[in-house]
């Protein structure tokens, strides 16, 4: 593995590819950390293991699992998931895993962003995270793909979406907040994005989800479905905190204008109800230093938008919801060519994210080339009931 | 990595091959173990590091480092070698890294077996040693491949050599040692090794090296270096008590009969003079347990036969010693188309090993199919001066 850095992925010609283009495989980490996972994190590694089956049926799926949860994962993911060795400070392969680029021929090459735990001394969620930190470029060489060191400049990989063909979607909330890159000006930052992205448009959303802890990471809030249309994590009530945000991020997205000169077409995803966490899912959480990670009766960020497209499905989160079924269905009609598998992910979301957030896509070969996964439709639910 | 178990690579049509066969890589081990290695271990890593560099000419290497090392040694690494996290009890690849098997189809697979520190609770070398015994099963996941679950039977890989033609060379000191498998019979394990490594004949030596601690592995006084042709560690004094082991592994070697009716050509490779450690070495290691692992004086297991074969190159240890060069020309004589590295392993020695024992090939192509490597010959040596 080469460590670059006296060049960028624009300069070499890179870019990143959009999610939904084919894969070569996906990166989890399995989850342990008490802080994070109520109850020793045993209805967590249930849920993960259940995400990581379903994008294994059209993708290869490699967990990282730290020394001590290495022959758990091993035991409770099927064979033909990978499991290798590695330790971590928590479980969210989207946001540390790396952020991988792709020339025209189909060479892949990992980013090596900085990472302090969404916000480090400032508003981060934990210390230390230097376990998190090191993992994209040790992935990077376990791959045998050569990797920008771009750790000066702190970002996390939930914090963007892109189409592929030179649009970038991020939140200002996020991007532009104190914990992150402070003495960079928002000029500077896109054109750090433009730089290692390979992108030439930046999408400023002002927000995210409502108390979204990541400082409200796009990837919770928009997605992109195909070059020029997106998804929008949406709700009709007027009295919640959210519907200002989301109206917000409408507002931005009806006239944004993409890197292909196009107007977006903006779809709708409804919200779930409010998911708050009970006291006593809050009673099998360790504190984080002194302090408990949450309070009972606290909203979580539940969002359908927050699933992962893999070769041949699409992976969404399930809450038990009256809405569950309607979101799962607007997701169906915008791909035609996957199935939707929805997973109850109660037991991710308390955590703190969900399916988007604990997974990161390898890209594979360009589009024009042969693509994996099975496209024959239909959607089928899995839930622990 | 599916975990084979009701059946045998004999049975599926797999064999070992010959360590001169083609290699798609070959797998080392980060050593840290203060025990083990004078000082902290850094001499030690500064040799292992020469050795992987050495191989890294003509086949891909990949290093397990603990996490604590890690950031160490993919530092000391250059960057086309493979750094993986994998934690272990220290550092001998040969011993508990995979035995690779492969079939006609050159398709590759692994061999699990059972490992206990050379001697478990009987006369092992350390307790616990669980994070070793886990490894091979751990690299087979890591490298894709199947792997067979032998872990009821102990055997490290240094105590088997084979010709890749159906002939096994080992020695009785270690395998009816009675730490490794006391219930077996010599006809039961004779006829583990023939389902395991696709062999059909097993060559007996009584004995290995003086005071070498594995029980006298084989790995370190006889090796094949063609189908037919061996090198066996030799003395001309007979006041030296490795004589009459030698002596008595020569007529072993001169009566034997392999796999394909041939009687074996033996070449003898001179001993280095005694090797002992010193008082000063010695309060370099931590303690075991309650005992030293070394006394000072003690005299080390110090052979050239305990050489690797890569692609392209033999890699050998050299001692600082006048017969060096003379083991040197040997070795490059019987392999006129690999260059021969001579690298001084003092530092690897003193850990109770030496270059063989801390490499372990994965196989590559079948012969027939182009092989890596660059016959180029010519010798160079290697020292720390």
């Amino acid at each position: 593995m080469r460590i670059l850095r006296d060049t960028t992925p624009s300069r070499d010609g890179y870019h990143m590819p959009g999610e939904f283009e084919p894969h070569e495989g996906c990166l989890m980490i399995f989850p342990e950390r008490a802080d994070s996972w109520q109850y020793g994190a045993y209805a967590a590694r249930r849920a993960f293991v259940r995400v990581a089956e379903a994008i294994a049926r059209s993708e290869k799926v490699t967990v990282c699992a730290g020394a001590a949860q290495y022959d758990n994962a091993r035991s409770m993911l099927p064979p033909h998931i990978r499991v290798v060795e590695m330790e971590s400070d928590d479980a969210w392969a989207r946001d540390y895993c790396p952020t991988f680029v792709r020339n025209g021929k189909g060479d892949v090459r990992g980013v090596d962003w900085g990472f302090n735990a969404w916000g480090g001394l400032h508003d981060g969620l934990y210390f230390p995270w230097d376990r998190d930190n090191r993992m994209a470029r040790k992935l990077c060489d376990l791959l045998e793909r050569d990797v920008y060191d771009k750790r000066d400049f702190i970002l996390e990989g939930g914090s963007i979406h892109v189409d592929g063909e030179g649009t970038c979607l991020t939140t200002e909330a996020c991007l532009l907040s104190r914990g992150r890159n402070p003495d960079l000006t928002r000029e500077q930052i896109e054109e750090c994005l433009r730089e290692y992205l390979g992108i030439s448009t930046v999408i400023w959303l002002p927000c995210g989800i409502y108390n979204d802890e990541t400082n409200e990471h796009v990837d919770n809030i928009c997605a992109f479905t195909a070059p020029g249309e997106v998804v929008l994590s949406w709700t009709e009530d007027r009295e919640d905190v959210q519907y200002a945000m989301s109206a917000a991020c409408l507002e931005v997205l009806e006239r944004a204008v993409d890197a292909k000169g196009r107007r977006l077409k903006v779809h709708r995803l409804p919200l779930p109800g409010p998911v708050t966490i009970t006291r006593e899912e809050c009673q099998g959480l360790d504190l984080n230093g002194d302090e408990p990670t949450r309070t009972p009766g606290e909203r979580l960020a539940a969002s359908y938008v927050n699933f992962y497209i893999s070769n041949g499905h699409i992976v969404m989160p399930g809450f038990h919801d009256p809405a569950d079924e309607q979101a799962r269905e607007i997701l169906q009609g915008l791909f035609p060519d996957r199935e939707v598998v929805q997973i109850y992910a109660r037991d991710i979301l308390i955590g703190g994210g969900n399916i988007h957030c604990i997974t990161q896509q390898i890209p594979g070969e360009p589009p024009g080339a042969a693509a994996g996964g099975k496209p024959d439709g239909g959607a089928t639910t899995e839930s622990d009931g």
